[in-house]
């Protein structure tokens, strides 16, 4: 990994109470994909949490350290030190650190779909911090704990109110009489960017439900800007019984392609 | 401020997602109050996140720095490094860093009493992380920013339900009908420390109740471990209306003479 040499002084505020923001980036020969809707999604965090945004030279500037092939840019933004306790302070100097690795996306996930899983944890409702990527994630954190079969691919989190939301670090979309359809994000959950750029590209209904929706889907995926898109071949309830199996078919593939397209990947083979 | 020297890496859990715990713990003379009662808090925390507790002679080392005098002696402890993504590592080796700085008791808001308001932001339903005094503070940063005046001592917040909790960074109690009350902490907030040791000592109700409880209080109090119990004189709406005035009486400074005993502050005088 390549790195900002520095880390983070012991009183920023992001180390001290998750007070900043979040960027993963995919990068292909030093190019950004997605880079537009990576720079609003910070745009509207720094709004929401009043942290002056960067200039986009400043975000942009890591990318001349990535050579050839793929890697993942992390972009970490903070309100910088200072302020009494949780009071920021009035006139702050936000701070800015990377990280550049290099990446191989899971190919197999792509062509054979995935198995996923329902987690216990439920997110909390919190409509002015849904959809950012802030660095408040213990949530995500405490979900992605709940198992360590690898087998398992992701897991699902519902609300506090019982609505389908996300999955731990990825985006949840299914089809379901015809129609493509992703969780509203409104009260919790990120907004990933691979999900931006697909609403824009694709008639996609964002709903309100509960995780029976699924049970009646022709075709679900998880995805993101990184990864792509993992059709779901079948989800698990939280005690690991089976509760949903799906046969990938061409439905799966066309969403997936659109999803690869914007990524730059290959597109998928068909079934 | 006198700090262990180095801040935190880039990779660090506690930067990246907010994935530790902290206190701040109250020294005199180099030896800190309520000791028993922060190291309970924070085994509790590395319970439910999965995170090694360290040794309590780890965790006291700092307080051979302090010299004579009032201080504040911030613990932070993180998962440490590694994991992939929000996935914790099956062995983490976690990190504590802490700093140490003067403090002295803003003695005119024991006098004199405190104005505070109602916040507008809705803390979240977490019952996994409720009581915990984790990294994940965003709502507390929202909620603290939403008022600027220094006349205004503290900000109350309610859960996404509607009921009453804590204050942004003090937990509230009050007296009704000659009972002492506070809020019950099993969806959200931070359970004090001073709290926990107010409540062994005097009979403190926890209760689940809206604002409108406070209009029927004789007395109420927003109160930690670090200040101290400040007795509220008047609290106004989000908006700047006043919503409820109390003058201070013997109940007042009974409780507060309690919670300063704990604290090895004077007791207070008598109105």
């Amino acid at each position: 990994m390549i790195g900002a040499a520095a880390g983070w002084p012991l009183d920023d505020r992001g180390a001290a109470y998750g007070d900043g923001l979040f960027e993963t980036i995919l990068v292909r020969d030093g190019r950004p994909r997605l880079w537009d809707e990576h720079l609003a999604r910070l745009a509207r965090g720094c709004h929401v949490l009043g942290i002056p945004m960067p200039a986009e030279h400043e975000l942009a500037a890591p990318l001349a350290e990535a050579g050839e092939g793929l890697a993942v840019l992390k972009l970490t933004l903070t309100r910088g030190s200072g302020g009494r306790g949780y009071r920021p302070p009035a006139d702050p100097a936000p701070r800015l650190r990377w990280q550049l690795s290099p990446f191989a996306p899971q190919e197999s996930r792509w062509e054979e779909g995935v198995r996923i899983r329902h987690c216990r944890l439920r997110l909390g409702i919190q409509p002015l911090l849904a959809g950012l990527k802030h660095l408040n994630r213990l949530e995500n954190v405490l979900a992605r704990a709940e198992w360590s079969d690898d087998a398992i691919a992701e897991g699902l989190l519902c609300d506090s109110e019982g609505r389908l939301v996300e999955a731990t670090a990825m985006n949840l979309f299914w089809q379901r009489d015809g129609q493509l359809e992703t969780p509203r994000l409104a009260r919790c959950g990120v907004a990933g960017t691979l999900r931006e750029a697909l609403m824009e590209r694709l008639a996609i209904a964002e709903v309100d439900v509960g995780p029976e929706a699924l049970l009646a889907a022709e075709a679900v995926w998880v995805a993101n800007s990184v990864q792509g898109a993992w059709p779901v071949v079948r989800l698990d309830a939280a005690d690991g019984q089976p509760v949903g199996r799906w046969s990938l078919g061409p439905a799966h593939r066309d969403f997936q392609a659109e999803a690869h397209r914007l990524l730059g990947y290959p597109p998928p083979a068909s079934t």
